[in-house]
């Protein structure tokens, strides 16, 4: 079976025509920023080469429904990466370590329970698969001493139940963020979960991973929105009761969240909903500098007058992000002008957007106009606000505009107390800007923070830089491993909302120490104890640097 | 060692000077309700027999300092039950069971370290001990199988750090609520824990337990405000960051939180703090009747203007403590007569508290209030909202003095989803009233709200009847067991905040199925590879029924 054409494109994010390109001016800026670079294109998927799949037990095959299994090599090379830096790199040399061997396509919590079931049975390796949207290598096909390995591709459990007077739904992990709130929007109630991978991951994906949106600020984390899972593991089913809260021991719901398809496979996931907001509002502000805008965000989150979605950008994410944009000539010049009056040329940028009934927007917006204007912060208006919602789900898109320009571009996040944000900021940029120049590719490093707590906050981080051509999994190895060195020293978290993956997997022990890995093993152990689910992920770190 | 004098009951809750005595009108009205009961005081200090204590290795004993091991007869009775009916009944007839060997209090935790792992080495058992508050059998000191026995006292470590800028503290686990709200105080922050067992409940117990307290729907439960948290077991310590977040894999913190002891003792909880409030209201409104008064609630909870404390009584709660409120002649005709006029004579009354700055406490009274005068809600003053305040902790001293009545008095809480919520309720309340019927002590059975979320609420049970004496447990057994085979049926959590302990662990299974159960085994398994920890409670069933 082929499935029918997903309309994005097999190398990398989205559809192939929704890719942005560079004008002139932005080209330039960024030749100026980063030196001359070489245009690298991807190759043709007839370039790509695959091993020949490996034959698998009829016991596996048979647990799901003859058009449920995929093996046409568009398939497998789609199921055989996500969207991480060395994913897209593979993808885009055609040189793949590895795919697996079919794409299963469960339709109910019993067939994925049949399908793992036999895998045990037969030593066949599982990955998971929501949207394939993993940053991490969360879903790389790697064998770990298997011989055999399916993915598990969740598309076709979709299925959506609104209780409207509990303000909850049932929500089927394959569903996308569009198709879940699509039929939330039918019973007038919206999730409010948009992270930037929104149109492409999935339910089960946000849970397994602990994803956050750009509104979690006032929605909550995806973990603080689930309110009860299902996980069908090896073993049979581990499932959690739909009630606001218990005492009844350690949560389960919080093992399964966060699990990233080592322990097994979500095939429910409990969430609250929202009634669909009557209206909403971006606006724009500058900091005086990313001191005083740090100022800012804190006040509004422990005065818990946070807008939904909050951004403070760095200054020189504040600089590039401006450079970047579209506006034409006369507008920006008028823009700039404004700035050098407000004394505010070189400041910081905030976006905060509110959603709600017109009453709470208008509310709540001036609540925190108010902390804002008090921590020094200039209006710039609703327009910026708006550019930026515009915007919100297209980094992925300028990502590999930038790839096919030769240029290294990555993101990596982490968060802290506020009393410690200031020394992580600084350790972790210094980490990069340093590890870049001794590469011979000096970059650009940017940041923002778009998660507010009462304690804390997170950051965010992109850094662009030339590409060392036929290098860059070193270029990116260096890189990271000195950026995670970096956060494990100052002591923030290895990941505030991409997970762990094969990427962060060595930091786990920094993390939660050997005794709490060897606890998550312990689970594993019991839920898994052929070990077939997602192997080499999460606690299960690389021994091999691949 | 004795330890100093700990001013309270050796059998009960409180210092005895504390404990309320029934007015003429007061017993009147509970025999009028229950029927003729019989006084029934608890026996001497002298008529309770205990078992002489075991000799322990001097490996445990040496691991704490020489005048933290405590083996007078007094100390180990105190510490030989918590404070459930069972428990107290057994307190006050001077038939306990069985009492720890020794209690000892660990001043640090590499002190608790060390007696964990001599514990371990030499098999014996060990019961972590806060305040010795719990109403569910979780430090009952039951042996299952080891010989000797201690109990870990934990009032020694109350350590108090606090991040004022973070809004976070670390607190040590043997801080009782007033402990850490007079050390929090000196830094102009609050906890705003306050759960009915405040004055005597510890951090740790809090945390183990996952508590609620009573302004818990502003302020979240206790789990809710930890940050981070600290365990020791015999294998080691498992500790997480102190960060606002992460999505580095299924969260260890929500592994201790809720483990009541059974997996190592928490020796560190770090939580969100607040600003002290500087102001507080606390009023009574009424509503028609149960169902319009969760409609109230439900909408308070949903639009996000939920008061920080809320309590909904239902008819025979509302009707029972009216009657038994101590208000004079005159002020009561008065109250009656308004709610004649305002058709409120047999409603159910709402209290609700806000805590906060004047403006916040101003605005969100007012958010709220429209909405309870959309649901029909009288306004009933500040009076009793304050009468509430006054006497929020003076439950636990009442129900002794009804037991000294030989009134048989005991609580047991859950909660549901809005949509589920009435069904639980009439289950519940049938289920106790019928019980009681059928042992031929037919009595009150009194029910509120207390904790709200978005997507349900908790409900809170007190019921009262005349004693069997001599047949005490028995008849709790009775009721006990139809209650929670009627939560269990409902689809209710078998505990919202009282934890589960020796009474609730046979329902754990129904809570979160076998394969939940053995998933927690298996973490205990590796933390607690001997079974020391705290025998019998959670997630092992009492095979004997006692």
């Amino acid at each position: 079976m082929t499935s029918p054409d997903p309309g994005t494109k097999w190398w990398g994010w989205g559809p192939a025509e929704r890719q942005p390109e560079l004008s002139t001016a932005q080209a330039e800026l960024l030749e100026a920023e980063l030196g001359a670079t070489q245009a690298t294109p991807p190759v043709e998927l007839d370039q790509v080469t695959l091993d020949e799949p490996r034959s698998l037990p009829e016991t596996v095959l048979g647990a799901v429904a003859s058009d449920a299994v995929l093996t046409a090599k568009e398939d497998r090379v789609r199921h055989a990466a996500g969207q991480s830096y060395p994913d897209l790199i593979r993808l885009r040399s055609g040189e793949l370590p590895d795919a697996p061997d079919a794409v299963l396509l469960p339709a109910s919590a019993g067939e994925v329970a049949a399908v793992l079931t036999a895998c045990a049975a037969e030593r066949v390796a599982v990955v998971p698969f929501g949207g394939g949207t993993s940053v991490v290598g969360g879903i790389d096909p790697h064998r770990a001493g298997f011989e055999r390995l399916i993915c598990l591709d969740m598309s076709r459990m979709r299925d959506v139940e609104v209780d409207r007077r509990s303000l909850t739904a049932r929500l089927g992990p394959g569903l996308t963020g569009p198709e879940a709130e699509a039929a939330l929007a039918r019973a007038d109630v919206t999730l409010g979960h948009h992270p930037q991978s929104f149109e492409y991951a999935t339910i089960g994906g946000f849970a397994a991973t602990r994803s956050a949106g750009q509104a979690s600020s006032g929605y909550g984390r995806f973990d603080a929105l689930v309110v009860s899972a299902r996980l069908t593991t090896p073993v049979g089913e581990l499932a959690t009761l739909e009630t606001p809260h218990t005492a009844a021991g350690p949560a389960l719901r919080e093992l399964i969240l966060g699990s990233e398809g080592v322990l097994g496979v979500i095939t429910e996931v409990g969430v609250r909903v929202r009634p669909v907001p009557e209206a909403r509002r971006h606006e724009a502000w500058m900091a005086a500098d990313f001191e005083s805008g740090l100022e800012i965000v804190r006040e509004l989150a422990q005065l818990g007058v946070s807008p939904d979605v909050v951004r403070l950008s760095d200054r020189d994410e504040t600089r590039l992000s401006l450079a970047m944009s579209a506006s034409d000539g006369l507008a920006r010049r008028a823009f700039d002008g404004y700035l050098r009056a407000r004394r505010r040329s070189d400041g910081c940028i905030l976006i905060f957007g509110w959603d709600g009934d017109r009453e709470s927007v208008s509310r709540r917006r001036s609540l925190a106009a108010r902390v804002i204007r008090h921590g020094d912060g200039a209006y710039l208006g609703q327009a910026p606000g708006r550019a930026w919602e515009h915007g919100r789900f297209a980094g992925p898109l300028l990502r590999e505009t930038l790839l096919d320009h030769g240029i290294f571009v990555e993101t990596l996040e982490t968060s802290h107390t506020w009393s410690r944000l200031g020394e992580l900021y600084a350790a972790v940029a210094a980490a990069i800007r340093s590890t870049l120049e001794a590469q011979g590719t000096p970059g650009l490093v940017l940041c923002h923070v778009s998660h507010l707590y009462p304690d804390g906050a997170s950051l965010y981080f992109t850094f662009m830089a030339r590409r060392r051509i036929g290098d860059e999994l070193e270029q990116w190895r260096a890189v990271k491993t000195a950026a995670c060195e970096a956060i494990v020293g100052a002591g923030g978290t290895i990941t505030h909302h991409h997970a762990v993956g094969r990427d962060h997997a060595p930091y786990m022990a920094a993390e939660i120490g050997e005794l709490g890995l060897e606890a998550l093993r312990a689970v594993k152990q019991r839920l898994d104890p052929v070990g077939i689910m997602n192997p080499g992920k999460l606690i299960d770190p690389a021994k091999d640097g691949a």
